[in-house]
């Protein structure tokens, strides 16, 4: 970076699409820009749930931020933990008790799941975020099936496991139709003691029809091609608890071997550290500008920031949304520096698309509806060209022609350490012991 | 399985190199086998390094151990942990105090590492046997990298890390050449503000030379070509002690950032356990047919066993020995059913080989050596026609091609999880809040 003191100091918190687009929007501009993130990596959220059924490995959807912006020799990535601001110094605070100074601040730190104030449903739970949420998710449907194998084997009492996917959105869709082509499709050859086709995965939806945000018609072929997959789906079934073991819908209890949570998504708490108003769900309420009321020098994008555009819609969680805040953030800074006018942000609807399990999809492109196996086929190629990288590209296009043809997962394997408290769990309940 | 209750039941436990072979070589034969393993996958122990340095993915040195045993109908698998025998009644019994009855026993639990009875060393200087190693070794490593970084950015103060392997035998020679490879080439435009070239590794022996079980030739062309990588070789030099953020050398004391261990192999406790003599690393003393004396129903191979063959050699502890006395063992299994005489297993050497970093190695085919780039193409050659499993062969064949063309690792995430300790620990001794 060259004489970086006269340059204006931008600080970006969060390497997700939000974070990362505008970091790649600023790259060479005379800014020096500083990247935050707990991870040193972005992840492509969209394919997370891939990972977690094993089809892809965790290197294929994620690259290191510093990797990617390498060639940017005005930006530079720290791996750190920002826990709070202090707006009137116009300084970042880390959890090392160091901190940063900023003349424009960018916040793209995200969301979680969000449990309703109940968070010890987590790790009966667990919600999937991050590539270690995802690896830990497949160890548990591994473990399940290789639970339900040595059961059968030692006792002779076979009984496939029971999955419960809580919410029906498009993650929730999305897992539930691929734990289904897990089951069917990838493990039955490997399982020869058990049936894993017999199986069961269920979907809880606490709304009248699942995909709730796409139009009827696309849930209703949702809904179908999830039946075809062996799915038993509820609608109106809301979750009122969890615990291991088994989960509640409405006033009843229903065993289940394990259970994911899909449903529900609250903001970084970094929005409500800004000291300035939130919605319920901590999501920070910003101007056409993206930036934050009465501190035009601060922004906040993508699933932190709720607002309302200029065409009267609510912007959508999407990572379409995100990328395009953080490429429209990083122009206002720019406009700052030449004295022009800033840009007010739209929503540039790109459509939105889920999979159900191998070959079936939906699609809605503005009026237009796609489901089926085109839906399916057009989702693989515009997600394969979304992925960050050319290599990532091309490994994912082979990794898919490879399942496509063969019908198996990428390498099912059970990597994750134990955790000091489930190695002394008793067996039959948690069977982290055989990991 | 047909009939399984009138064939012999072979219970194998182990699904390294020694199991797996001894199961494939009892694929379609009339015996009911089950494999025991703790992991659901076979690893290909020989590319554990890549793992470490990010050249590779788990997913690319494993594989499912059902996946490579789907065809074979007579082959069970089980994820269990067996922790003792009852080899009066020919049981093996399960952690989950289930237990199953053989009437063929073959042991091939392998190896860990030894830390001469100073066990609390093992969370400082991590040894590298399983994939969760290698993905914990990575983390430290770019973690050290990280911080170096972030302290660089925070407070000017530019210092590249400083990485200690103990133990100059192929393990440690191999990770010594890939650490200095890493910092040298991977990282080296990754990082901005510091020079991760400048980075130490240290490599300390206590024997007179590295490589020891190589010939002398080997052994100083290997030193030559771990100092052309900038790695300090110190022979001659016992590690006395190790603790968080620092080893001692004979008798000084020498601060690092990440030190490895590299050095001391225990067999599997399950050899003690079985009742038979051991030598003092717990292998087995086994009969040339790979049978425990006075046991001719139990076979112990690989790394658990010690074994002085016909030739009057001791059988080294490689990969290739565990192979073949699968291989033999399965065999005077099948001899017994027969009516035939057992083989008595002889150590078939093909040959030594060790990498150093990009491009130099060294290799020992019987009374021919090779060094430089030639031992390194036979070693890369050999160890692609090695992985188990052609979808493997393909990626990493394509993973290499790439890493050689660009000088880039694949993806160097750092995707662990936090143990609960690291979480609460003091940010400067251990990085681990950042990831």
């Amino acid at each position: 970076m060259r004489e970086p003191s006269v340059q204006p100091r931008v600080i970006i918190i969060g390497g997700g699409f939000g974070g990362l687009y505008a970091a790649k929007a600023l790259a060479s501009h005379p800014v020096a820009v500083t990247l935050i993130d707990r991870k040193n990596h972005h992840t492509f959220q969209p394919l997370l749930y891939q990972v977690a059924l094993s089809v892809l490995s965790p290197g294929e959807i994620a690259s290191p931020l510093r990797r990617i912006l390498r060639r940017a020799h005005n930006i530079r990535v720290i791996l750190g933990e920002v826990i709070s601001f202090d707006t009137q110094a116009r300084r970042v605070l880390l959890r090392d008790t160091s901190s940063l100074p900023y003349d424009y601040l960018i916040v793209a730190a995200g969301a979680r799941h969000d449990y309703f104030g109940n968070d010890e449903w987590e790790a009966a739970a667990p919600g999937l975020k991050t590539i270690e949420d995802a690896v830990q998710i497949r160890r548990q449907l591994l473990l399940a099936f290789e639970c339900a194998e040595r059961t059968a084997i030692l006792t002779g009492h076979r009984k496939p496991p029971t999955f419960a996917v809580i919410g029906g959105g498009p993650t929730g869709v999305e897992l539930a139709g691929a734990i289904a082509d897990l089951a069917r499709l990838v493990l039955a050859k490997d399982f020869k003691t058990i049936d894993t086709r017999k199986a069961r995965v269920l979907l809880f939806e606490g709304a009248s029809r699942v995909l709730f945000t796409y139009t009827k018609q696309s849930s209703r072929r949702a809904a179908e091609q999830l039946s075809e997959l062996g799915v038993e789906v509820h609608v109106d079934s809301r979750v009122t608890a969890v615990e291991p073991g088994r989960i509640r819908v409405k006033d009843a209890w229903i065993p289940v071997d394990v259970a994911l949570w899909a449903t529900g998504v609250a903001a970084s708490p970094l929005g409500r550290a800004l000291g300035v108003e939130t919605d319920p769900a901590g999501r920070v309420k910003i101007e056409a500008d993206l930036s934050v009321p009465g501190h035009p020098e601060i922004f906040v994008i993508g699933d932190m920031a709720t607002l309302v555009d200029d065409t009267g819609r609510q912007v959508p969680g999407l990572a379409a949304a995100a990328t395009q805040q953080g490429q429209t953030a990083a122009q206002n800074v720019l406009c700052d520096l030449r004295g022009a006018k800033r840009k007010r942000y739209r929503y540039h609807d790109r459509g939105i698309m889920a999979t159900i399990g191998h070959y079936r999809a939906v699609a809605q492109f503005g009026s237009r509806e796609f489901s089926g196996i085109f839906a399916w086929l057009l989702w693989s190629l515009v997600h394969v060209f979304l992925l960050i990288g050319f290599r990532n590209r091309v490994t994912v296009m082979a990794q898919w022609i490879w399942a496509f043809l063969t019908n198996s997962g990428s390498s099912p394997l059970i990597t994750e350490y134990q955790s000091p408290d489930a190695e002394n769990a008793d067996p039959p309940a948690t069977p982290s012991e055989l990991a």
